[in-house]
């Protein structure tokens, strides 16, 4: 095709796009882990991303318009990273693809609940987490006192991680 | 880990297994277009993948148990490839990529028109069209007389093609 893409093949597109391994594991940390800085994705990335190919795909997800960054308001020296909206509608993305990891691949329990409990929320939980995610990266505000998602899906993260019995 | 995987996360070990885009186009080729032979796959490909490129990717593929190759049925000298169950409940995600895709990318109408169909018909469709490939690639048969998801998909996009009005 003469602008540059395999083809026009919706599916085609987002592999294209997403296609890269780190790339989605970057948004799933920013979502998940709500890692926003270079420093936190760099040190707490569990597949232990190398920094070079982090700076790289940061750069990439940016030229995508799936990330932007900004001079954290907390710390004006440091650059704070946020989704945009499309890469926060990769988030039913991410629920199907944990979901189908968890039934078919070798999970570790700990870092399988989130997938869990997402895939039993089903999609109004997925809204109620994008609602959130669009609070937290985009200062859509929701009503005061909304329950968030976050904190629920890191609870039994931390729960089944330390053994505790889930609440 | 010591288990050769980055980590036991369900999305990362999701994209250890699917995160080359030639995979899951392959599958998608298989799903979408029926598509059961070497051939076929080589020369209908809409992104031109490259014969060495597709072996391999098939190879990888049966190793991890997407796929299978027997004899043709209809003509035993050829190889028939299938999708096995994991496979096919790829498609949910395949849904949510296309979905995602014809939002957010710039798509050709005659390959968006079945992301259209399969989003517009959610679970539902997905679940009648899962059904249907249980039948074609694992000989799960369904009730006579129930209707193909795949025709009814191949058609849009055909009309769609040729701009000739949808039925």
């Amino acid at each position: 095709m003469s602008d540059g893409h395999r083809s026009g093949c919706p599916i085609n597109l987002s592999l294209e796009v997403l296609g890269d391994k780190w790339s989605l594991l970057i948004i799933r940390d920013m979502m998940f882990g709500n890692r926003r800085h270079f420093r936190a994705l760099l040190t707490q990335s569990e597949e232990g991303i190398a920094s070079n190919i982090l700076a790289d795909r940061i750069a990439k997800l940016s030229e995508l318009g799936l990330i932007t960054s900004a001079p954290d308001p907390s710390h004006k020296q440091r650059v704070r990273l946020s989704l945009t909206e499309p890469a926060i509608q990769l988030l039913p993305v991410m629920a199907h693809l944990g979901a189908w990891g968890r039934r078919h691949l070798p999970v570790s329990p700990d870092l399988a609940i989130r997938a869990q409990l997402l895939e039993e929320g089903g999609p109004a939980l997925w809204d109620e987490f994008m609602d959130e995610l669009r609070e937290l990266h985009l200062g859509v505000a929701r009503p005061a006192g909304t329950p968030s998602v976050l904190a629920a899906l890191t609870a039994a993260y931390l729960a089944q991680k330390e053994g505790a019995p889930l609440p």
